[in-house]
């Protein structure tokens, strides 16, 4: 059932120890088929070093598992509520990545500083408040509505990344790989405007002219980045 | 005599280089047989790279080796005053893994500043004081017995590290392996809370229901985390 | 069609994810023929891990393409404009290396801090302004014509590199092999003098003759490194 | 002739690739053969990946080439003048270690905030002024008188190592592998020290007992670790 996705999200969550995004066990991927319904997601706890195709766990939309022999990832309500919310994207990342973590525990959304940040992401990517009190009882879910909550006034598919306070990184994409690609965006975002306060704590976000043009060089009607 | 305890001890080791813990020699690990009442820890000062399980020198908790051709570790007595205060773990690790020890050497402890810290250690990984005047005469050994004087009120399984001042970490755990994965951690959590305290100056604890939510969902009876 | 330059650019190109300078595609050197008028770069937005030399494009400096199956990259007329103003240059790299990044980012030039520097670049890496309004037209022409200006009283031949302002670093040299180097030696001096300010934040530039000493140790008449 | 000593600096000048102390040829390992007053250097500006043993020069302590077909790293002179004054060393490092660099451009000594930097240096490694005016007319012969002067009052000994301001690093030790082993533990303190001060900018170095009992651990009469 659903092998070839299966394939793709095994493949997408080795990615994230080959592009050093995770620690242990510090981070999932799962892809939507937006046809059937289904999403795959990486089973908990285990390490990528025993990781196969068929270890993948199939879930449905109302989050219940419909084929694996393990528990999905913990995070699994988050993704489930992302795929429900934000019906353009295919693939969604979790992880603990140290520079877009160290951002999240700060409690600051990143600024746009510069043309790596601009080519993929419009705008700062925000940084979600903490959950509370009774939000805690279903933490995952709620995380996931907060995450949705966030981009109320934004544009998912033009800023694929947030940042949840005191946790860390959840990205997206039209599919697993883009999902994975994005996150790795972010880290190196995340790295650098870390850097660039320190070595120049007065610095303003990049003139929104050079963020609009970066962004539209490699997006739509009118991009020439590439090879299409 | 131990030659299962030997091997795994040996590869307890083996994974300080491996996760990028230690420069040298400058780390060591031990595991200890409760029923039997020995421990089993690295020799003194032996290459990474030249040392086979074999090598791996058997102590009883009087501090007197029972086997084994070399030196065990210079801080075997601090280990041993950790088998005796501790009665639940069954490997502890010493390490000068780099940010932890910058933590250390700083003198202050790790604030809990997210769920990655939170997922493994419940509060501050508190910062030991500095030995002083006579304490040094039996240097390794009070080191030990200061830092189960610093758990007096803390439990030492909810947080399992402690960073010495001007000196470094060790972290324990209920066998050698899972006190290597908390050396891990550590080392993890100390880079993310410099570089935290870097983008944000003015960051906060993370709200201790978080911290209570993370905790609980890998520990104790209503965990979730995982395949149990 | 210029088979072993081809070869060359390719290499190169190579060269830039082997000393980590580049994720994903974010890079791109060129190398020209000086005596036919072409020069050859990277195609845009195809993966290191896949770029083969006949992939390599061939441009006139009038920015037709003259060669290749692929678009050349998106930063091909920023390159022209170098080699148009130039004379002596005979290759070309753009990269998103971290740290020359963040000093990019920061809207600062690159003091001149040891010797490190001195015995590569002749006084401040230059940070050339943010283009603005109109110039965003001809986006990638314009930061060349940019760069050349922030060099009208500046020795290109001294000062093999610039930082673009919220973007990233452009480096060259008498081929694209120098230039490569280039970019290498610019990423180690951009980290060390972040770092230098962070020991020091009233840390002055390095003295004038110890500058003039180690730039004229490797290069002109006098020169006594290595083995010519 | 002294083909031994020529295979053992080889192997010293390769080690400091391996460890991440060079890039391109920034560095470079001698050692000397009190007996016969010859000491072996590499050869200046000969790439790390086609050194070969038999590349390396033979000097004597006129500075004269005894032996070698290349010309003598262009800090030669530096390393003839602490063999000279430095009778109990049998070899010395230069390199430009990213994080030693840092604080030799920053124009500061590292202090001692811990066990990892007394276990082998004894007290903060001092940081040499830079050179000026008439001392630029034998550049590299006068970092070496300078290095001896900076020690007049410090013994050589127990603190291996010393930064030159604007510059970079040197360290010594009794024999090759030694002065490389110090070189490590140099920028691994460096880098601990940095991040430390980071962490607590009001941080004091160790107490003094503390730095005399790990120096004394690993030196002289009363030493216990290791396996002698």
């Amino acid at each position: 059932m659903l092998e070839e996705l299966k394939q793709i999200v095994y493949e997408a969550n080795m990615d994230l120890p080959k592009y050093g995004l995770v620690t242990f066990t510090w981070g999932n991927v799962s892809a939507i088929d937006r046809e059937k319904g289904y999403f795959v997601i990486k089973p908990s706890g285990v390490d990528y070093d025993k990781l196969k195709p068929e270890d993948m766990v199939v879930m449905d939309l109302e989050g219940n598992k419909v084929e694996g022999k393990y528990n999905p990832s913990s995070d699994t309500a988050t993704h489930l509520e992302l795929y429900k919310a934000f019906p353009n994207i295919g693939g969604v990342v979790h992880t603990h990545s140290p520079w877009a973590t160290s951002w999240a525990q700060a409690g600051r959304g990143i600024p746009c500083y510069g043309t790596t940040h601009a080519d993929y992401m419009y705008g700062e990517i925000p940084c979600a408040r903490c959950l509370e009190g009774k939000e805690f009882d279903e933490y995952e879910k709620n995380t996931g509505l907060l995450i949705v909550e966030t981009f109320k006034e934004k544009d998912y598919e033009a800023v694929p990344a947030v940042l949840c306070k005191n946790h860390g990184p959840f990205t997206w994409g039209k599919n697993a790989h883009e999902a994975v690609h994005n996150a790795v965006v972010l880290e190196e975002v995340a790295k650098m405007a870390a850097r660039c306060e320190m070595i120049n704590p007065e610095v303003k976000p990049a003139p929104q002219d050079l963020q609009d043009k970066h962004y539209y060089r490699k997006h739509g009607a009118n991009a020439y980045y590439g090879q299409n």
